[in-house]
Parts: C-alpha cells; structure tokens; sequence
C-alpha cells in the first residue's frame, strides 16, 4: 500500500474532477504535440513510397507534400466549424452520436480507439528513430527502448497528469523552435550558397515505374502528417473564455504552423537529395539536420526535441483513448470498468488496455515506424469522415444563418477525407490496411454485442417496488469432513439462524468403514444434526454432494431455499495456503454455477 | 468431460488399487530399467572428463570402470540385505524412518527426490541422444523432443500404467539382447582380426596432467551408471512368493547384467579408441555401434533399444516420486495433495510436479546429458549412504545370528557410498553439485516447517465433543447497490432467517446529492429494513463497508455473529463476465481475510 502511494501518489478525491482551463499559448502546444509531431514521419512516409524507382521519382514528394497541405486547410476550415457546432467538444463520436444512428458513432468510435493505439505506436518507435539517429549504438535496442516509452507515458497517466500543467507545453514549443531554426539555416544557406548541387530538379518526363498507382500511394502515406488536426476541437471546453473563438483561433496557428513545419522539412530533404534509408536510421528529418548542423549541439538539439515531442505525443493519445473509452462505456457498448476511476481519478482500464494493445503493436512490428504507418491514417480519415458528414447533416438540418457554406465547407472535408480512407485502404490493402478492414467492423460488432447483454441484465434486475417479497423456508446443508473445530463453528453457524430439524449433516466416506465409524461418532457428539453420509467410490466429494442436492431439491421443490454452509481454512501465511486442498474451492464453484443454491463461508482463522 | 475421459479413461473405483504380483522375468525388466539404462550414458561420461588430457588419458576409463564394478557389487550385496530386513519395501526412506529420527529420513527423502527428477531429466536426454545420434537431422530438436519424451511418459502415467504390465517388460530386454549382440560381436571380430589397431594401450607412464583429481572426477561421473541399483529392494513386496528370495535373485541378476553391459561397453570404446563428441552427438555407445554394425539395420537396433529403455527408466521416477511424495505426504512432511488419488487413481499431483520440474531442468541444461551427469549421483550415493548405515544400526540393535558380517557388508556399502557422495561434491562442486548441496537441505527445511504448520492446524482443530455449542446473535449487513431484482434477492435470503431488526442495507454514495436520492427510493420500497448510507470521496465500496463493519463490531462486541450477503451475478456465457465489475470479488477477498465474519453469497443466474 506504501509503495502504491509512492508510485501512484496519495488517493484524491471526486471534487478533483475539474477540467482545467487553458489560455491559447499553453492549449496550443499541449493539444497539437500530436499533429505537429507528425512532421518527424511524415515527409519520410512519401519519400519510402517513392525510392524504388529512381532519385528523379523522389521530386515528386514536393507537389504530393503540396496536395497534402491543401487537405490540411480543408480541414482546419472543416475542423473551425466543427468548434462553432459542438463547443462542448467531443470529436467524431459526439457528432456521429448526435447525427446519426448507433451504427455510424460506433465506427467512429472503433476507428478512433484504432488511431489512438497507432498514435502511441507510431510516436514511439518514432521517437525512438530519432534518438537513435544521433546513438546509432542503440539500433539493437529500438523494441526495448520504444515499449519503455509506452510504458513511461502510461505510468505518468496512472498517476493522473493534471499536475504536469505547463511542463508539457514546454517539449512542443522546443521542437517548433528546432525545426524553424532547421528551415532558417536552409534557407540562409540557399541565400549564400545557392542551391546545392545534390537538389532534385523536376524530371522532364514522368520516370518509368511512376505509375498514378504509386503517386496514390507515397500521398496516402503522406496522410500520417495530418493525423491529430481533429484534437483541437474535441477539447473545445478546456479552452478559456471566449471558449470557441480561443479554440478556433488556436486551431488556425496549428495549421500555419504545421503548414510551414511540414512543407519546409518535405522541401529541404529535396534540396539536399535525402533518400529515405532502408532500415529506417538515421531518419530523414536527422539527415537534414546533420546536413544543416554537422554534428554540432543543435543537431542533438533537433534530434532530442523530437523524440520528446513525440513522447507527448503518445501522451495524447494516452488522454484520448480513456476519455473516449469511458463514455463510450458509459453509453453501455463498452465493459464498464473502462468508465471506473481509480484512486487517482485516473481511468486506470483505459490506460492499461492502450499500453497492452500497443505494446504488442511494437513488439509485432519489430519498432519499425514505416511497417506501421500503412495502417495508420485510414482510422483518423475514417473519423474525419464521419465527423464531417456529421456536421453536414447538422447544418442541413438546422439551417443557420450561412448554412450553405457551411454545408460546402464540411462536405468538402467530408468527400477529401474519404478519399483519403478509399485511397489508403487500396492502395494499402496488402501492406496491412486489411486488418484495420476487419478489425474496424469487428470492434462495432462487439460493442453491440456489449450493449445488448447490458439492455438484457438491466431488463432482467428491474423489479416492481410494489411486489411482496417471497419469503421460503431453508435447508442448510453443512459438509463435514471431520469432527473438529471448523465443523463446529459452521454448525454454530446453522443453529443461530435455523432450527436443528432445518439441518443436515453431509459426510462423504471413501470406505464402507470409514461410513461405519463416522455415523458412530457423529452419534457419541450429540448435536441433534440429522447426519446424512455417503459412500464415494471415486473419492470425491463434489458430486456426491451435487447428487446429494439434486435429491433434496426434487424432494422438497422450490418451497425451500437450499442453503449449503462451507468453511473456509484462512491460513496466516499465503505460502500455507498449498498446503491445504483446495476442494472447498471446486465446490464453491460447481455450486454457484448451479441454480437456487445460497453459499454461506464461514472462515476459520488459523492461528500459526 | 468426455474429452478427459477420452484421453485418460474412465474413473476407476477404489478397489482397484491393488498391488499385481510379478514373476521374476517380469520383475527384472520393469525394476530394473533405470539401473540397466545408465548403461548408455556411463561409459561417456568417463570417457569426457578424461578427454581433455589427450588419447592415452583414455585408457583409464578401464580401471576406473573397474573400481565402478566393485561398488557395484558391495552395492547389490548390501541391497540384498536390505531386502531381508525390509521385506515390506520402502527404500531410503522407510529404513531411515525406522532406524533414524526424521532429520535423517527427510534428507533421504529430499536426495531421492532430487534424484528422481534428475533421472527423468538425464534418461529423457540421453534417450533423445540415442535418436539423434542415428538421425543428425533432429539435432536442433533435442530440447523439444526431450520435453515431449518426459510429457509422454506424464501422460500414462496420468492414465494409470497398471494396465502396460508385459509391455513394459519388452524394451529393456530388448535393450539388453542389443548390448549383448554388441558384445559378441566385439568379442568375434577380435576372434578374427585380432585387437584393433585404434585400441589405446595401457600407458607406460602417466599422461601430463592425469592427477588423482581428474581420475576421481571420472570415477564420481562414472558413479551415475550405478543410479537405479536400488529399485529392486524399494519394491520387495512386488514379487511373488516367495517375495525375498525372488528379490534378492533378481537383485543379483541384475547385479551380473549391468557389471557385463557397462564393463563390456567400456572395453569396447576402449578397443575401438573411442573418444566421446564434444557435442554428444553421436553418443559413445552410437560410435562403438556404428564401428561394429556399420550402417546396417542392427545399429538402428541398438540406438532405438536405446532410447526405449530410457524412457522406460524415465517411466520408473514416475512411478517413485510420486510414491515417495504421497507416503512422505501422509507422515505429514509434504502438502496433503501429494497423497489425493485422481480419477484414475493416479497420484496427478507428484506426476505433475515432477514433470514440471525436470522439463524446468532439461530446458535450462538445453537437454545436454554431460551437463546433468554432474549434478546426479549426489543424490542417489546420498541415500545409498542413509540406507545402509541405518540398516547398519539395525542389526547392531536386533543382533540377529551372523549380526558381525551384516554389519560389515552394508557397513561396506555405506562407507563405498559416503566416499562417492564426498567425492562427487569434491569435484563437481563448480561444475553444478553446489545446487544439490543447497537445495538438499532446502527441501529438509522446507518439509519441517510443513509438518510444523499441520501439527498447528490439528491442534487448532481438536474440539472436546462434550462441550456446549456457543450460539451467538447475527447481524445480517447487505451492501445494496440500487433497487433492483439482485437486491431483492439478497434481502428476502436475509428475511428468510432473520428479523428485520437483525438486518442491515447499506448503501454507498459518491455524491452527496445520490445519497439523498437513494434514501427517498428506499423509504418508498419500505422493507422494514433499515438504510445505512455512506458517502465515499474515493469512489470505492470496499473500505466504507470495512469501516462501517468496524464500527458495528466495536459496538456490539463479540455478542453478534456479523454476516454480510453478497449478491454474485452469474454470467450466462463466460465472455461476459469481464462486462461485470469484479467489486464483489475484492470485497470477498477483503472480508475472509477479516475475523469473524460469515460471508453468504446469493447468486444471481443472468439469463442472457
């Protein structure tokens, strides 16, 4: 328990429970560590797509990374509006929740918990490429240091983060500050020294290989960048008065900046002819930064400030994936616990089955970032997706003033967002998007399955307060194994309650002998207990005693309770517990799993 | 269920435990597998500690085998009289019990149980050499067959091995028409063609580096083709009348098989210059097979005879430790579900253990037998040694006619066996005999503390049957959590056999505003029973229950037997269990460890 308190902190109480509200400066980074991180991976994942077919296949990341960004301002528009319609926040289930049927909010939801557990996923062994770029000594350790990571981020949640506050802003505005610092000295040195000679020029001809096929591919990798644009607006509440213009206006600097971050580092690994390596280290962001800082401190500067980024960026998700959890538990298509908050308000379920879950993530995809993003993006899209068509339906509904803008704007998000999910999941398919293909319908699947057995006990525990109990009379029935002090105590037990003509005895004997001599002492102790013994010729005593209840039960009907008293031995020490036979515990099970049967334990307390 | 009988058979009736008297020629095999089989492995093991010292450092395996054969038979010599003075059988541990206090017969006990284990393990692998050496391909499987050898041998013996019988008896004769072949077959080629020319000849002087210490290191390794002599005089009451003659003749056949086998086997890697494979693969006993019979089908003879009698000699620890274990058990040294019988009639609990336990051993030896050898012998000498010193006490207290010369032979027999205990801890002391000098005197200490703890619970236990039963009061506390079916039927249990002035509700509130509402809910259902609630900052039900308890309990002393009725939801399929909060699980577990409480659990049956 002292170390519990140690680890995890002192218990707090439910009024801790307030959301706290932030100024733009401090939302800002603690809300977008997820997207903006994205531009640690995101030019990479185009520039993997495209290496098979040449250098000159490798310019094309530029109008790809270019398209990608025109995405990105459709949905910070989509996502502004998004703000003005729920500015109580809630991301895609909230809106699928609130414009559609159960169906569409539990895809929402089952593509949501997908992405967040990629989100930790993908961050980690992220973050553990770019600290590995710079201690290549460490490659051998990528699957050990990324789910060290997870964990890290984990118990940081257990113990509940809301102490952190203003530490997290602090790793996001540290990497905007390295990557603009990146994009200033490739800038000041395009100025000075011209282009170098390694930069990419625009083939003439489109190279052989480049099929459309490919170009689809290296942009829907390239999708990973936008992934974390939507956090924003599913925390609309935790901004300060005025809650949706502060929200709206920080989720404009979000796209600037990330528009900037992304394009500049896409544009500067085509200046200095970055090819993307096989093994994934050192990453493309690190090849730019050696080629702009040698191996000087703002390399590492670069190199650290991302991992950390990322870290919190898998913190985000770390926040998401509970939050999410626990109200979609609360609406009853989740088991509950994922709803129950632990000692430390924390949602401890949550947390544990997101650490679980990417965990063997990792350790399946060997850490590899490239392997995992094929299976990233369809997820976030599939959300956007839905978010988007949700507020269509709403402004179609509702008809504010503008409506029809808006209905333009979000129906614009919508139709780029599901390109962007019909494009991955072709041109992914075999790479891995198949399983999200089967696990997004299999989770929908289950949560129906959840909420129909939670309608089917609540149907079955309603009662009507008018009804009269229903009084039976009871029959105890008390195994004993012995005449000692255990037997005593249940009979004890028996009598304060019952009278002795209510109780029987039951002695399971494994010879006809053994029988003999039993009943004779039984008789000798004279407790008025009627004695009933059997003779188990396969020495045990579960079934005679569930024959032996069966008998009783056709006997006496339904008008008696039958009532079945067992001791417990509670030994003092846990190793002793291997030295008692475990059969009360065979039997405690056979008897719950049957019907209209009562258990009473009465413990006995060893002494030494 | 129908799949457990289909794999293990039906139960068997307790009267079907009666001992099958065995004939000689059936008696030999069976009792005699474990012994006869070190045939396999005792030569090498002679041979590897010599290697290292070059060629003619080989030659020594003859008198060392030599010096073994003496041993050998002061051993059967000695073992022929224990038959006498135990006709009854029994082993190290029955005359140790009688001649000795129990300190002594738990070391005897803990050595042949560290001993059956290892011969499990060392017969296991040594009869997955013998496959490997005619089938090289399986090499890199030797740990996984080694493992499914020992899981083989488990599960007859879960099924009952009394139905194998003359089975049983086929492969060690099989085995000893194969080593015989062998040995004629040597014998007539040096008829022929005279001694071979690779035959290492005694040398002139002795070979650098051949001190006393590395001949006794080989002669302590050889030591483990004597394991298994004892068998025969452990299972007396086996034979047919007249029991002791019988044993004692099969006991001296024995003695003339493994001093021909092992002696033979010997000369042979001797005439042949053996040297043993620094991998053991092929085994010795392979080499000489391979020099004689080529590649003919009398070699697959030998290897596969080979590999059936250790397992056949794996078969028989798995017949002792469970024995030893249950008979220990019973005088209280070991946990009582040692001595349960299965279905079956089996005793699963020793088989399973020692199957854990020599799996444990071959998978962390990576199934090498040269590096198990080590650690054998100890165990098996150090029993030899108790044995014969307690039968040396006997006769000095009975004095039967000719008491001197039995004193002298199993005083013999125990000082030859002490010598190899003490040499062997010598010289394998580094080499992994430390283990056994722990965990020997582990396990002693490990049975007086169980013993300790059962003399405590008898004693605990012991009632006066004439004393009065000692009714109390009860108090019924029911936690309710809601109005509902579950509740009711907790309450109308309560109601059943107590007055409503006896029971208690108790509810736990998490907000002040809930507890007010619950009260008004309850008031309206009017029970007549009274409503305790509780308001818990900590959202948890567990320690306001326990404290509410304490305050009952201080309040109404001892006077009051406090019951608490838990309602268990009971899922209608499994899977849906984990829909349920475990809480009542934690307070289960949290009230039995408490004093004087009486739990009574009614369940609830979901019907979907």
């Amino acid at each position: 328990m002292k170390v519990k308190h140690f680890l995890f902190g002192r218990p707090l109480s439910t009024e801790a429970l307030q959301e706290e509200k932030m100024p733009k400066w401090m939302a800002l980074p603690i809300l977008s560590s997820d997207a903006l991180s994205s531009v640690a991976y995101g030019t990479e994942s185009i520039l993997i797509a495209l290496v098979a077919y040449g250098v000159a296949a490798r310019w094309f990341s530029l109008p790809i990374s270019f398209v990608i960004v025109v995405l990105l301002f459709t949905l910070i528009i989509s996502y502004r509006q998004v703000i003005n319609g729920y500015p109580k926040g809630g991301g895609a289930y909230a809106v699928a929740k609130d414009n559609y049927n159960p169906l569409m909010s539990l895809i929402a939801c089952a593509a949501l918990l997908v992405d967040y557990t990629l989100t930790v996923a993908v961050s980690a062994t992220a973050g553990v490429a770019a600290i590995t770029s710079a201690f290549p000594q460490l490659v051998p350790l990528i699957v050990e240091l990324s789910v060290l990571g997870v964990l890290l981020v984990a118990f940081i949640n257990l113990r509940g983060v809301r102490e952190a506050g203003t530490v997290f802003a602090f790793p996001t505005y540290f990497f905007i500050l390295n990557i603009l610092a990146l994009l200033i000295a490739g800038l000041y040195q395009i100025i000075v020294r011209g282009i170098p000679s390694a930069s990419i020029p625009m083939p003439s001809h489109i190279p052989a290989g480049v099929t459309l096929y490919v170009l689809l591919r290296a942009f829907s990798s390239g999708c990973s960048a936008l992934t974390g644009v939507e956090a924003i607006s599913n925390a609309t509440p935790a901004f300060r008065d005025p809650t949706v213009k502060n929200a709206k206006a920080t989720l404009l600097y979000l796209g600037i900046l990330l528009f900037v971050m992304f394009s500049g580092t896409s544009i500067l690994a085509n200046l200095y002819g970055i090819a993307p390596s096989p093994t994934g280290n050192p990453t493309v962001l690190s090849q730019i930064a050696s080629h702009l800082f040698g191996n000087s401190w703002l390399y590492y500067s670069v190199q650290i400030s991302t991992a950390l980024v990322l870290l919190l960026a898998t913190n985000t998700a770390f926040s998401g994936f509970p939050l999410l959890a626990s109200i979609v538990a609360q609406d009853g298509y989740m088991p509950r616990q994922f709803s129950a908050r632990g000692d430390r308000l924390a949602l401890n379920f949550g947390i544990a089955v997101l650490s679980l879950m990417s965990i063997l993530l990792i350790i399946a995809f060997n850490a590899k970032t490239d392997a995992l993003v094929p299976l990233y993006a369809i997820g976030v899209f599939l959300s956007f997706t839905i978010a988007q068509t949700g507020m269509v339906k709403k402004w179609m509904q509702e008809k504010p003033a503008g409506w029809m803008s808006k209905v333009f704007i979000n129906g614009l998000g919508a139709v780029m967002s599901f390109s962007v999910v019909i494009i991955s999941l072709v041109e992914k398919f075999a790479a891995g998007a198949w399983t999200i293909a089967i696990i997004i319908p299999v989770l929908v699947w289950i949560m129906f399955k959840i909420k129909e057995h939670y309608l089917n006990v609540a149907r079955q525990l309603k009662i009507d307060i008018g009804e009269e109990m229903n009084l039976k009379n009871t029959l105890v029935i008390v195994p004993v194994g012995g005449i000692n002090r255990v037997v005593r105590n249940s009979l004890e037990y028996a009598l304060e309650s019952n009278p002795p003509e209510q109780i029987l005895a039951f002695h399971v004997a494994i010879t006809k002998d053994e029988e003999e001599k039993f009943r004779k002492k039984w008789e000798a102790w004279n407790t008025q207990i009627r004695l009933e013994t059997f003779y188990s010729r396969f020495r045990s005593i579960k079934s005679p005693l569930l024959r032996f209840i069966d008998q009783i039960q056709r006997r006496v009907g339904d008008k008696y309770e039958i009532t079945v008293v067992l001791p417990i031995f509670i030994t003092k020490k846990r190793w002793q517990r291997i030295l008692h036979n475990q059969t009360a515990y065979f039997i405690e099970h056979a008897l719950l799993t049957r019907k209209d049967i009562i258990l009473v334990k009465v413990p006995f307390h060893l002494e030494s």
